[in-house]
């Protein structure tokens, strides 16, 4: 199994809509893109500090599906249109499971 | 269920041999842990630049039992012998799942 993690950190003014917005839009993307196995996303709980304030873990067979995932059109879109206006800081791997 | 997601760069001086000090250390906690539901842990796979280098994901039942294996002695040995030693750069997030 090949497995995508990312976290993200918002900007300092990202409202509270605009970071569900993003959590709406890459949730509907299992029913978009039959590659994915699994995926789980949500904040941070806030029991430690430093932490960054969202999480997506996704599950592929291969890297060519988690390449076919990345490269999606209808990912693409809620990249562009929701996470990238309020990202203030990204961090992932990809690794074999 | 209650995930915790961490993300690890290392120092560039660190050796093959650290760095898989690190993954046999953490690798050797589900045996030691028994709150650790899943455990997974590897080494980025190079498909995209600018990631962190390891990533580990673990589930728990509740945000408790994540605190048993955060404050844990035989995790927080892993962590003082073998990851902070070559520490560069730390990502985390625990969210409910």
């Amino acid at each position: 199994m090949f497995r995508h993690v990312v976290l993200f950190t918002w900007a300092e003014d990202a409202t509270d809509e605009q970071k569900a917005a993003v959590a709406a839009g890459l949730g509907r993307l299992p029913d978009a893109i039959p590659e994915i196995r699994a995926y789980a996303l949500g904040s941070d709980a806030g029991v430690n500090p430093g932490n960054h304030e969202f999480a997506l873990v996704a599950d592929f067979d291969s890297v060519d599906d988690y390449l076919v995932y990345r490269d999606h059109p209808v990912h693409q879109a809620v990249i562009a249109e929701h996470v990238k206006p309020i990202l203030a800081a990204r961090a992932a791997v990809q690794f074999t499971v």
